[in-house]
């Protein structure tokens, strides 16, 4: 059975992964017949917030693994327990979390950094000829830490986000939600996934799609 | 278009809403061109449980209503502002959360009590002869608020909660995940989701189809 990464960044797409999208990701892995395997980092979350008034919570502090753990249902490890050896693709959905703890993107755009445990993931199964999957504001990490490979990715359409991709070194390539970008070496994919919305269907043809170009790509 | 209402129970399956049943329920909903319209009620958690651990998490709290949030991505409402004419069907995913926040049956069994907007607006789609939805652990809000009216209903094969459901008037049948059970007067569906698992594309099966059986009854 293949065996599929997944990095979560938290569990609310304000302040940690996109929910939605963390788990459109785990169905369209297990209907596939691959596995799931779930990782965070155990770093505290940039900020909480109220997810009914979008306003930050001051004083709050929430742990990115732990309430990770609510989406993958307890099972999920460390990221720096992951192992590139042992898993066959990795995908990352996305959620502000992407872009606030798992990168600083969010807060330093292009000049941004990434999580070292997240770059050296992305990288290992770049560098190990394994595929990888982007979602939503995810493709800037695969731009930061793959642009000089000059890949094509997808955030969608918007263009601030899309000229930072580039400048990066990557190429970007404007996509529905419903569709993926798969670049020339078919080794990494992405989708617009949150980031065009409108709503969940939409957003799950394209991670079922994505999902789908992974695994044949294993 | 249909609206379906939803009633969350918090974010995460041992404090609040099962997240995977809550997405898969909005998943169906929208596949099947309906529009899901997300409650929860605006009262304290139970508790706070770290979903790595298992372990209650002392002097911690939250919010129902606004950790229900996370997994609509702010598209939720008060409970109190569920009005039953404006909706047509009634949907209640699972997890612990509905046996700790919408009623009290994961501490006191078939003597539970059910938060009084919750039993209210139960009571009024089913005496209105709209469609009413129950997964995994949620059916024995139905039995508790509905037992008098003899309705079918599954929590899967767990034999003692199957016993306190039936001491509460309604019938238990066993049900695998994959499947529903629908009461004879056609507007009760139940499925045992994650009473059962063993995953998330299992738990799929029930819920897309318990949400396309509920839908046909609107």
């Amino acid at each position: 059975m293949k065996k599929i990464g997944v990095i979560l960044a938290g569990c609310g797409y304000i302040d940690g992964a996109e929910i939605q999208e963390a788990v459109l990701t785990l169905l369209a892995i297990e209907k596939s017949g691959a596995e799931a395997v779930c990782f965070a980092p155990d770093i505290p979350q940039h900020h909480v917030v109220n997810h009914l008034t979008g306003q930050p919570v001051p004083g709050e502090s929430r742990n990115v693994l732990v309430e990770s753990a609510r989406i993958a249902r307890g099972n999920i490890s460390d990221l720096k327990k992951l192992d590139p050896a042992k898993l066959d693709a990795l995908v990352l959905p996305g959620g502000f979390g992407a872009a606030k703890n798992l990168c600083d993107y969010a807060f330093k755009g292009a000049g941004c950094n990434v999580n070292p445990d997240v770059a050296a993931a992305v990288r290992a199964f770049f560098d190990a000829g394994k595929p990888l999957g982007f979602m939503c504001i995810s493709p800037v990490i695969a731009a930061k830490v793959l642009g000089v490979e000059e890949i094509e990715l997808t955030i969608g359409d918007d263009q601030s986000t899309a000229d930072d991709i580039e400048s990066l070194g990557a190429r970007h390539v404007p996509c529905p939600v419903w569709n993926t970008v798969v670049a020339k070496h078919k080794k990494v994919v992405s989708t617009p996934a949150y980031m065009l919305g409108p709503g969940i269907a939409e957003v799950w043809k394209g991670i079922e799609k994505l999902v789908g170009e992974v695994l044949e790509s294993v």
